[in-house]
């Protein structure tokens, strides 16, 4: 029985969730099939009913419902040990799960304060209100204050992105030589503003857009395969 | 022929440099025995006929000399495969890049602002009028203007530590289970601070706290084989 893949889906089919991001290049890493059930925010009661808890990307095994991101990708390498490794053993699990949390925090919390504002036009019209209110209620402002300034914003996120592009002025990945999962979870913030807003945050001619279209080409241009910022 | 380690030594034997640390657990972790050849900051000629450049530390193994401390880590996990691995393969090496790149910048920086003034003291005495001149240069500042309001300096390290406390708080450390290279040279930030400053840079009670505190005990309590802070 297929694997069974519930992701966030946006307006006209779009992928605005960076943790789906990181959990469908993780499975194509693993050379995994897998059936897609796109949920909106608006299904949350269906994703509750499956794990207990609201929040995307899910993934059924054969009956077993796995939630929370980092949870899934362990899995997956736990259940698929003879294809491609993730982590490259438990040293590398370790190290990964610190990187995330840098990104997670480092990276995308001022990366927020640069796309926040263009992000309700990809989510499905449905979903922008819900969007708005909990989103603007977690930062204490409305999504335009909190992207104010863009030009300092932006400046805040480059100096974020300092070690990212020291370590692949060094290297080809974060990784090393080849791409893992600490790259597809590092990725997937940069595939979040790409996707989310219609504003370049990355530098031309760094080492960390050079990486982002490598990354965006890997299997069969995957980081392509959804329509990107609706251009009207 | 034993390895030879030339490590940077202070005042009354004490070892400062983080980047020395490094290389010492990651000795200890191949079980290597090795001599050590204590260098001065005066000694620099000496570094420089061995290897055409100044910085310590540089391990000799059998006459070739080998310098850059993620060198020196690299070549001690391809010279010695069979001992316990630094990195835990490709995948593992290239995130520990990253997140020596992460430390070294990100947390090392602001930590700077904390000790430097204190850091003299702990130099050899024939050293401390170098290191004054070079750093002060770098920072464009004294060391004591550089240190200045202290609080709002060990605010912004321990701001800069909020990734790593999440980490340590979700497992043991930086390489999940155990140790390995990484947890390593993250320590080595917070060694340099503890032997080269008589303030406390970790909040007690802290996951980085605990996660210290075994660090040091680790290889029968090598953290603490040299002298710590001048207490006069």
């Amino acid at each position: 029985m297929a694997l069974i893949f519930y992701e966030r889906v946006g307006h006209e089919g779009r992928r605005p969730s960076p943790y789906s991001w990181r959990i469908r290049y993780a499975l194509a890493h693993k050379a995994l099939d897998f059936e897609v059930r796109p949920v909106r925010f608006a299904d949350v009661e269906a994703i509750r009913g499956l794990t207990g808890q609201h929040l995307t990307p899910v993934l059924s095994d054969a009956g077993r419902a796995v939630h929370e991101t980092w949870d899934i990708a362990c899995y997956l390498e736990d259940r698929f040990p003879s294809n491609a490794s993730l982590f490259g053993g438990p040293i590398g699990r370790g190290m990964a799960r610190h990187i995330i949390v840098w990104s997670d925090t480092q990276l995308a919390s001022p990366l927020r304060r640069v796309i926040y504002a263009d992000f309700p036009a990809v989510l499905d019209p449905g979903d922008r209100a819900y969007f708005r209110t909990t989103r603007e209620r977690d930062l204490g402002l409305t999504l335009e204050a909190a992207c104010a300034d863009p030009t300092a914003k932006l400046a805040a996120f480059h100096q974020a992105c300092a070690p990212l592009e020291r370590t692949l002025s060094a290297q080809p990945y974060i990784c090393g030589t080849a791409p893992a999962y600490a790259d597809y979870a590092v990725f997937s913030i940069f595939q979040w503003a790409r996707l989310g807003s219609p504003k370049e945050v990355v530098v031309q001619g760094s080492a960390i857009a050079d990486w982002r279209s490598r990354m965006i080409a890997m299997f069969g241009n995957l980081g392509d395969m959804f329509p990107g910022y609706p251009t009207k």
